[in-house]
């Protein structure tokens, strides 16, 4: 299923609108080549409605937001829905600050999204309306362990239930559920959480896989989740040394631009809850 | 005459200011470095104005324009018009949207470049004042193939003797042309397409070969092309089975900071049309 | 004392909110992480007073600043202070446009900075309030050289007596200076200059060690500093004759990652003056 999945993305080069942040906006393009994607990026409002149109998903992410560039998040969200886009929300600081929770809690009522994806500091924020994050990382009580990975992926169940979207929550285990079932994904690298921008690699990655593949867009997003997962593994069994974290993000996205179909089917961990 | 052209650059260090976008800006820098210039970038209409004056030549690059830095383009590109410097207009997207048109279309109305470089959907759309372009990469029916070289050429020399600018169009073979004599580039290397920013470099490259080369922009910038496409076989050649497109990214760049002008004399392919 | 500062760094691993440009912020903030920080950036003026407020230290880099990011750099700075937080200013560029100029010289009156890190030609432009700077590099007439070194010690110790900040001033050699104290560094290598941002890297880097170590700002910078030469100078040792400037860049982002409190404490170039 994963491996024609990521078939998808490769054949059909989805091109993938994203209005992000200036932090890991390169990174994220490199990501969607690397996948079999393209990528395109604007964030002048009649700009960000009219390349929204002409692609075939559109990625929001709130990482460098400002007051120009929400109402382009706003009206190229609106298009993507008419024309019935799959949309992902990146709440990037959720939690954070009034305008980060603010701007991705009525983004979240105005634009229907195929997918959210954030920690789980940033997730709950926007499930409650309110919350505390440290930063754009998340807050050490709110970490998924084993012990409470039942209680998050209820959570995760009903508010995928209440927005309608795949919920991906993303920690030492990665959660992708919408309202009846839950992928807990153990790919992945603690080392990923040293490089900025996996998290808005993985948002981008999303908007592809569930782009090239509409009609399963909870079995999309787990594929992408495992898929970068995978990477951040692959990536890592390379390091040598004398080699960091700069090293480690350039072979992450050269590993997703090798993986193979076949690669993810068979190294994908997960399981159903 | 090209290791002439890249001595000069090398010698002189020509001081390059690059209004672009913020999606590939740091690879633009630090190409500009590898080659031997100095990049510096400024996007408030005011700042970009002073900049201007103390460099040697100014990229224009529309990649991520908003309503806050196209005044800064116009207001940048007249300076530069009024101290005699090199001027390159990159419209990327152009065609894409009604922004990136108009604005690329009164750019080249309002400023006099000395170089205009896209790839062939883009320089159609400036060309015809309106266009389809799929995002930043050529429609597939705009393809530079051998059947179509020589119409191509004569639209670019076309378009060169309009605008007095030499007309760069990159592809699979990149066409540098003037209104009288076209070079017919065979450098460089299909996966340089799957990074992204390799153009945006190339603009940011042939600025700096123009402003070290002001009195024959045509040779500078057909160099400047066969160096970028030189260092997109060289890194090419390095990549190992492990290695994708972030790695060929470095290596691209890494290949213009090792590259001699012996080499890029002996290993520039090109023709004259 | 070096090495127990770089122990702070990892062990406290401050969050440290950067306003700065956006050639370089993606290399900023995968050199925080390389050192054990955490960065974070905003610059919407109520996002960046926000995120201030739950970070530990603020860098304000002019790099490109603009109308809507200066308004943001002095609310955040005055809330730093409020917080009693380190503010490091670095002033990109000031001396090349009245608008850099002006903004670091307000800056500078308006918020107590524990730490100004620029080039010669920068700082000389904010102790004077006027001067030229030739694009964001150094004026070769301002060069640090072993003849004119007390000289610009003095200076440094001047204007760090009259802001009441840590003066670092970046070059062939280093100097950190408070009013009575000044470390002349000899770390790092020439081509660091070979690639963007180098200077803002440090910046930030500065940011974190004098957040991690509050207590004494001056040998916190100059931790920074040596430790920013160390990463140039293990980063250089590990090129190989293909290899440029982009994975230099890399390289040094790797050895800040790699790099121990041992190795800061043993190789670390310095005297007193």
């Amino acid at each position: 299923m994963f491996a024609q999945f990521f078939e998808n993305v490769r054949q059909k080069a989805p091109l993938i609108h994203n209005i992000t942040n200036y932090v890991t906006v390169n990174d994220c393009a490199n990501m969607l080549l690397a996948c079999g994607a393209s990528p395109i990026m604007a964030d002048e409002r009649d700009d960000a409605v009219e390349i929204t149109a002409i692609c075939g998903g559109l990625n929001i992410n709130i990482g460098t937001l400002n007051q120009r560039t929400i109402p382009a998040m706003f009206a190229a969200g609106k298009r993507a829905n008419e024309m019935g886009h799959p949309v992902v929300l990146d709440p990037v600081g959720a939690g954070a600050s009034g305008l980060r929770t603010d701007t991705a809690v009525q983004l979240l009522e105005k634009i229907k999204c195929s997918a959210i994806r954030g920690n789980i500091s940033e997730v709950k924020t926007l499930a409650l309306g309110s919350g505390t994050t440290k930063g754009v990382d998340a807050d050490v009580s709110d970490k998924i362990t084993e012990e409470n990975l039942d209680e998050t992926v209820n959570f995760a169940k009903e508010f995928a239930r209440r927005t309608e979207a795949v919920v991906v929550i993303t920690g030492a285990i990665d959660i992708v559920a919408d309202g009846g079932r839950a992928f807990c994904i153990r790919n992945g690298h603690p080392m990923m959480s040293r490089i900025t921008g996996t998290g808005c690699q993985l948002s981008a990655l999303t908007a592809a896989f569930v782009t090239a593949n509409p009609e399963q867009p909870l079995e999309a997003a787990a594929a992408a989740v495992c898929a970068m997962g995978l990477c951040g593994e692959f990536a890592h069994r390379r390091l040598t040394e004398l080699e960091g974290n700069a090293t480690y993000r350039n072979y992450i996205i050269d590993a997703m631009y090798r993986l193979t179909p076949i690669a993810l089917k068979e190294e994908a961990k997960y399981e159903m809850r």
